[in-house]
């Protein structure tokens, strides 16, 4: 197996509102599945406050040691928006108005009562950035480097990374495949080690539940490569079948 | 306002299938609302994927700057389960099986094929931990020190954090009431930047969103002190009405 490089991204949700459970996050699962696309691995994610130095920790630390770092949230116009203030200390940038994203907003905001001072906020990014295309509503992302600032809203950030969508270097993209199995895990746990130690370039999953009154288990395999992939799953499911428990290609569905 | 102690939280959530986007976290928001109710606050969240090294440099920053820390994920029987020996390591101590875990295992599996090798890897705690009982399966939770290492299957997590209501020391519960509001966010953040400004100890979060085709936006504000937070929600209420924006108390549902 020749070694290549895995492209790796950190990630940094900001804002207050996960962090006292009144909203529930979804940007994480969402960038994680569409960097597996890009080819490129979900390595690490913090969660921060509206907080300057808190966010400015966590992105000096996971951009040094990535090689891409998407921050979500707090990129509107009130006061508890300091995500582009921060970044900006962070990388010991001013901040400026960037004129397209100034004309941008003039645009959008057009017929429903003009570029405020609070709305141009949104106009404010990281002296050298460029622009990430908004195509859901009015203030557009904001790319510095190997930094990507996205928007909080779901549907927002979704657009944001369907613009950016084969733009980024990435490795080859990371395959999988499930298998589904009516056992317990801790039955098959022996079974499942010595297939890991064979296939070290394969990681396997073991996502246990209950259904139905029965345990289960959904074993999910990933590779970068399809044929060590293939080959990995095939000896799983024969030694899953020999041991009294025959799979269930593409997993066992929870609802 | 006399000065009082903010008891803080960390949270390491563990688990590739997180950072791959197979599984939708949700231990992150129902720790933080009952943290909220013991009046401790969730300071940072990371989430890091089943490395024995990334869990160690997560667990030894979180723990040292916060009075608590909780871990999820990584506690079952199967080779990416680490989170005992990862933070038996962080902590410099010895892996040990703890008698009354497995006790409780004995009795769980009694008709279930009884305690294998591979189950007896839950009852491996860090040396001088003790349990939080599992209402909800076998395998009980983990307290070491401040460091409480939970189970990443949320209604298992769930009944561990039950079992735990009301023994750890927390400060005032922070306390929360939203006001809703038909307008953009952008209309009323020089206003809000205001009340802002005027209560120091109240957190004022900005929430916009769409619906049937308008504009809106709920505001929540928190405090743990029930006097200044309810003269800050007047305030803000009398500014917004004097605005043109009348407030809906409780704030506008979004479904």
């Amino acid at each position: 197996m020749t070694s290549t490089k895995i492209w790796t991204a950190g990630m940094v949700v900001i804002g207050d509102e996960i962090l006292s459970g009144r909203t529930q996050d979804k940007n994480v699962a969402q960038l994680a599945k569409w960097l597996n696309v890009q080819g490129i691995r979900l390595a690490e994610v913090r969660v921060v406050s509206d907080d300057e130095a808190a966010i400015v920790e966590a992105v000096n630390t996971l951009r040094a040691r990535n090689d891409y770092l998407f921050t979500t949230g707090g990129i509107g116009p009130t006061h508890d928006d300091i995500t582009v203030d921060a970044i900006s200390v962070a990388l010991g940038v001013d901040v400026v108005v960037h004129p397209k994203a100034k004309a941008v907003l003039e645009a959008y905001y057009a017929d429903k009562g003009g570029v405020t001072e609070a709305r141009l906020r949104m106009a404010r990014v990281p002296d050298g950035a460029e622009l990430i295309e908004n195509r859901m509503s009015g203030a557009p992302g904001i790319r510095r480097g190997n930094i990507f600032i996205m928007a909080g809203v779901p549907h927002i950030m979704a657009g944001m990374l369907d613009a950016l969508t084969g733009t980024l270097e990435g490795g080859a993209p990371l395959i999988s495949e499930t298998l589904g199995c009516w056992t317990a895990e801790s039955e098959v746990a022996n079974l499942l080690g010595e297939v890991v130690k064979a296939y070290p370039d394969c990681q396997i999953g073991s996502y246990p539940f209950f259904r139905e009154g029965r345990v289960g288990a959904n074993f999910v395999i990933r590779c970068t490569d399809a044929e060590q992939l293939a080959r990995c799953v095939g000896e799983l499911s024969t030694k899953l079948d020999a041991a009294g428990y025959p799979v269930t290609p593409g997993g066992i569905a929870l609802r």
